[in-house]
């Protein structure tokens, strides 16, 4: 069967990014070049095409593929014959019409773009402001977040890796939604993002002297990433989730720091009864999370600090329980463009290849 | 009557900072050397006593106060003798044991701490630790909030300047508590601050390799400035309110930006309905703020951004209506050390010596 | 004399910026919003014709003249007639198609640009690459540094405001070099600027994650400000000087640290030779500046900082000898928008307008 | 013999870091934990005994040992029972005390502190200001450059790992002044570093808000390392080398960025002299480091930049020839913590254990 991946280790997995200047793309770069099973077959930059990787990133150089391998213009065709796996990261809307032609020609695809994360093609047109361009496609991809769909990934030939805001808010809330143990009503998701996950993008909004010195947010109330948000919470919650979500541009490269305000659905209003959610919590969590190499629940007197997580695969997790206003807070903190991106992505890789789900990243 | 302040203008009014090698404190000294009606007497460090102002802060050497004027260690008698009005910028517990023999020597006394901030003495010592120091001057302390509390602040002994936080927070919702446009329940604001914020502070946390590429939230769930946001909004709303505040520390030197969740007493489900809530929040804020000189409500497509603020005394702030989710968000940019500390300070400085309300301030 | 400008005070002197909307610009705009003798009569801004100064620049919102005042396609028939002076902050190579006309039609015209720095129109060529586009101008213009040219400054019509790096290195050095304490020869000027230095430019160089967390030179070994620095150089020096000059991109906003390496003319090989020198130095700078606003000269304990003179018209200045290898190292810092640009161009205004020389500036 | 270190593969070295706590030391914690050879078997901190690694280092939670290796009081027998190799990673006087009788229980030493650097306690005495307290162990030790002392750090008991600023200017000049093409004298060296330079050191300068927005040099003229500096220089020149050497602080946690000023021996006043030269140059830097596996030759037409060598091993390195001054202008970046401390002593572990030298560093 052509569109098998053949895992035996002694064999790399062939591997190509298309669109692979952007942020995401060089933090698809760096993990793949460090990763043992993976070769770098080809990468495509229109703006590029010709130069090598460390030719436009400096930070490669001395590694003998980025030192080799050329910037080419994106060509399905080529990347079908180079590739077993592409990589899509491309801006949103741009994906539809590379994963066509490469699924078709038999290579599996994981794409970081938004264009495949819904379910719903008209809750992509609601969101994103015109028609779906494949809405064929949407049915067979699969969200790519391991901890809630690894066995789906697994199988699966198209993959929509999952925005780095949804990733900060899906982790602490899901497992708590699927057991009850808070509300799907009135969930808050107030989050803070570093520059970088603006992307490559020449912006007067994103230079250094603009966000210096500068908190902010932006693109309130209805933020895109909103759409997938809400799908994958209400699959958790069984119920049609709606959630009020508000980013922040702060100054620092990398991180994505979100505060969640939750109702849990029993009352705690003595000290027995928060000591009993509190336990209820402490289970569900480690329940769900206990054995996932890539979210660390904190200890009790910690809470999340993005530095932690930068340049890692982690998400770092704590709550609080307020018996004032009857309310779960709990924070989380990823690198945007790892657990965020880059990292998850290859995180669906190592399924996708059957390698030990933890292989490059670490 | 010896502690009328003269207000003319040919007469400067003398001034003492107690306190005033703390970020507060230097601010505190930044505006008023550029205050053409007061005069810089007395500025106390036990650390840098002997050492003038510009010796210790060499961004003010060249002005002729600031090369001359040392640091003193501090001594009731001779800042009563010393000073008309007395600025206290010590930390939280320790402004009490001045401002007592202070205001008996006939000084007015405008303190930065939280030390007379609240009117009850057990909301002190629930948030604070320890039984208050002074409960009697509770009851002749005003919260110098000028926008709350003008008339109570020109009349005034002892002045209790508001919390950064605070200020953030009450000056977005007090007018829409007062006229039931949103409900006094389910609020919460969620904050983040500059490092300034955390005082002159020798801390492993406020290094700078510690702050440098870090977000992360602190004091959470029950942080002591809650107690003061409290009990104005329960003021405000003529009902007990508890508020869920979340702080966090961002790498700026200065600012905070507050997002705050809020439920319109209103159900605003049609567009209709929607425009009509918008009109009376827009005239809400208009009649409370259009003739306020340092609140700016923001055009409709802005929101705010902590560089605007930076360094002026002005709070900004924007508001969406979220129809999904039937909330009202609001957000507030302020620069912590001016409209958040010293400069509503020197504001209510100018209140209680009856010169214009903006001197020294723009 | 229809060009000469009424400096009584209770007239305010008309003032038009054209190219108001780059960061020169906006920081000539803040100040002389403050300034109690300059009324701005007209802004200009191809891209913000017709909306407000706060709509562009919203820190300067409830400021009655940015909340009112338009910017305007620039046009030299309007500008003459709202403007007794005209401040050109245009990119370089611009400037002499408005100042021709400007000064024709009876202007007074500061330029920030480099276009008229220079006295000889070969030099100007082989540094910006084209020949001069009004070379007749260059013999009226005064090269706009009070400290060295102020009889000039007074009687100019067209004054060419200096450089920010040309500043940082020319103060420091011109007195040694008048005095003959040190040679003219082996000048090394090693200088860091904040990002602020590169204009309201969108590049990708400057974008937020490019920016921060990095530190690299640029520009060596021959930029353009060299031939500024030298032609000052060589007049103090009376022939012709060479410079070494390094410019560095930092992360900061606003600031230039420069550090220069000087060789003194008189051999300091024992300790009573380097006390001779070091007083010699040290009367030197004082006679040159003491009674200078703007030129702090550090106590002998201090070094600059950037952060000490940021949003300031200070340059501060220090010096060390070193006897183990014969060297004077001096060190400056300034505000590459203040000192470095536009504070330096008001100080021109307020010389040409017989104005208090530090009006608006402190 | 009891201190050969088994070197096969199969088995790891066991190691202890003495002093684990400060930046250098969780670095080397950071490279030892991802070292296929090594086993981290102690960790030791007076302040943190009994915690484990990933409770002080949050970012290490998550790997088997950091979760499970406790910090312990330092004991010198109980590290070289623990131990093959123990790195010292304590503040400069203090590693003499543990590396005596480390030594002398068979252990090998790996020190990053500057005890053991310099051939003449003489110098030390000068530059550190009291007597050494080891001067015989100065005889055995190694000069931990890999690129000058390969064959002695092989072959080693005691090396002591170079500083970060001495790393960024010996490796760009030794081999210019082993072949002569640079003058011996007049070498000057401006460096910019990063905050973590500074140590885990609480103190007020290092402060996020006084190092934020802020840029100034410091310890000139006579910094220690120019000690160690001008040791090295002599070495390669085989004459006395005095060195001018300026260090300044900027805001970013990692990185020196160094730009060099030196003087080829050969005049090159005309395009084929210079032409000439810039072979002659190319050629020995390609001879010395074309091979080397952590230095970067950039492309002619690259500057280093900080970000491109942050967390890596790499030192960059361009140069300038400046044919209006005669100079040779060299700039170079590394990561302060990693090839300008723990990466390069990790270096010389991998040497001294016969590893591959690029083990655990790429």
């Amino acid at each position: 069967m052509h569109n098998t991946i053949d895992m035996s280790v002694a064999q790399k997995v062939k591997i190509a990014i298309v669109g692979a200047s952007g942020y995401s793309g060089e933090e698809l770069v760096r993990l793949l070049l460090g990763h043992p099973h993976a070769e770098l077959t080809a990468v495509t930059s229109r703006q590029y095409a010709g130069q090598t990787l460390a030719a436009i990133f400096p930070r490669f150089a001395g590694n003998a593929v980025a030192d080799s391998l050329q910037f080419t213009e994106p060509n399905v065709e080529a990347l079908a014959e180079a590739a077993e796996v592409v990589f899509l990261a491309l801006p949103h809307g741009v994906a539809a019409e590379f994963a066509e032609p490469l699924l078709a020609a038999g290579a599996k695809v994981i794409d970081l773009s938004a264009d495949f994360r819904l379910n719903d093609a008209s809750v992509y047109e609601e969101f994103y402001g015109n028609a779906h361009p494949a809405p064929a496609l949407l049915e067979q991809s699969v969200y790519g977040m391991p901890e809630l769909h690894r066995d789906a990934i697994r199988n699966a030939k198209l993959i929509a890796s999952p925005g780095c805001y949804p990733t900060s808010i899906l982790l602490p809330t899901v497992p708590l939604l699927r057991t009850g143990i808070i509300k799907s009503t009135g969930i808050i998701a107030n989050s803070l993002s570093g520059v970088s996950g603006a992307g490559r993008n020449l912006s007067a909004g994103f230079m250094y002297t603009e966000c210096n010195e500068s908190a902010r947010p932006y693109g309130i109330p209805k933020h895109r990433h909103l759409s997938e948000i809400e799908q994958e919470l209400s699959l958790a919650a069984d119920a049609q989730v709606t959630v009020q979500f508000s980013p922040h541009l702060i100054p620092i490269n990398r991180g994505i720091l979100t505060t969640l305000y939750l109702a849990p659905t029993k009352k705690f209003e003595t000290e027995a009864e928060e000591t009993a959610l509190a336990e209820q919590i402490t289970e569900c969590l480690a329940t769900a999370y206990a054995d996932e190499p890539f979210v660390r629940l904190l200890p009790p007197d910690s809470l999340p600090d993005t530095k932690n997580v930068a340049h890692t695969n982690y998400l770092d997790l704590a709550w609080r329980l307020d018996r004032r206003t009857g309310r779960l807070i709990m924070t989380s903190a990823l690198d945007n463009l790892v657990k965020g991106a880059s990292g998850q992505a290859v995180q669906s890789l190592n399924l996708l290849c059957k390698f030990d789900e933890t292989t490059g990243l670490s």
